[in-house]
């Protein structure tokens, strides 16, 4: 049986891979890092953080930089769990393989 | 750096990478047993199956059983191949993390 149920919905996309994969070997990220780290549009990046973060898996600090605006994240305690259940299902359906 | 954009998005959603997991190790699938290998609805199925078919991944196979219709399925070389780039990609980005 391929238990596809137990794949998290959330982190289908590659943009919500991309940005967990990093934020979850790393501390604080800012925005335009993971930009460019990911090769992705600010409005690209900006829709899927969002979700993430409606879903709790991952923070958001917003400060400025003098006049500057500075958007950082961090994955919550929440969204480690969640992410890596999602690689160790995703794991054992391409062992299966 | 993370490397999402070789990640093919016709294999992003669940249900496609169910279906191909299951034709990659199989030769004709039937309509039904995949669906209910994957545990999904008729419709979630048959949309997911026509785009994989559209990208020229799977080939579909329509007959008369008696009077009764039948839908069966089989990975094409194509589909094969970006498959198995798609997962050796994926295995990629999970190392890293």
């Amino acid at each position: 049986m391929i238990n596809i149920q137990s794949l998290n919905k959330e982190f289908e996309s590659r943009v919500r891979l991309g940005i967990m994969s990093i934020l979850i070997v790393r501390d604080w990220v800012e925005f335009k890092e993971l930009k460019s780290l990911l090769d992705i549009t600010d409005g690209n990046l900006a829709s899927h953080a969002g979700a993430l973060e409606k879903n709790g898996y991952i923070q958001v600090h917003k400060e400025f930089v003098g006049k500057k605006p500075r958007t950082t994240y961090q994955v919550t305690a929440l969204g480690k769990k969640a992410f890596t259940d999602h690689l160790s299902q995703l794991e054992k359906l391409m062992r299966q393989i």
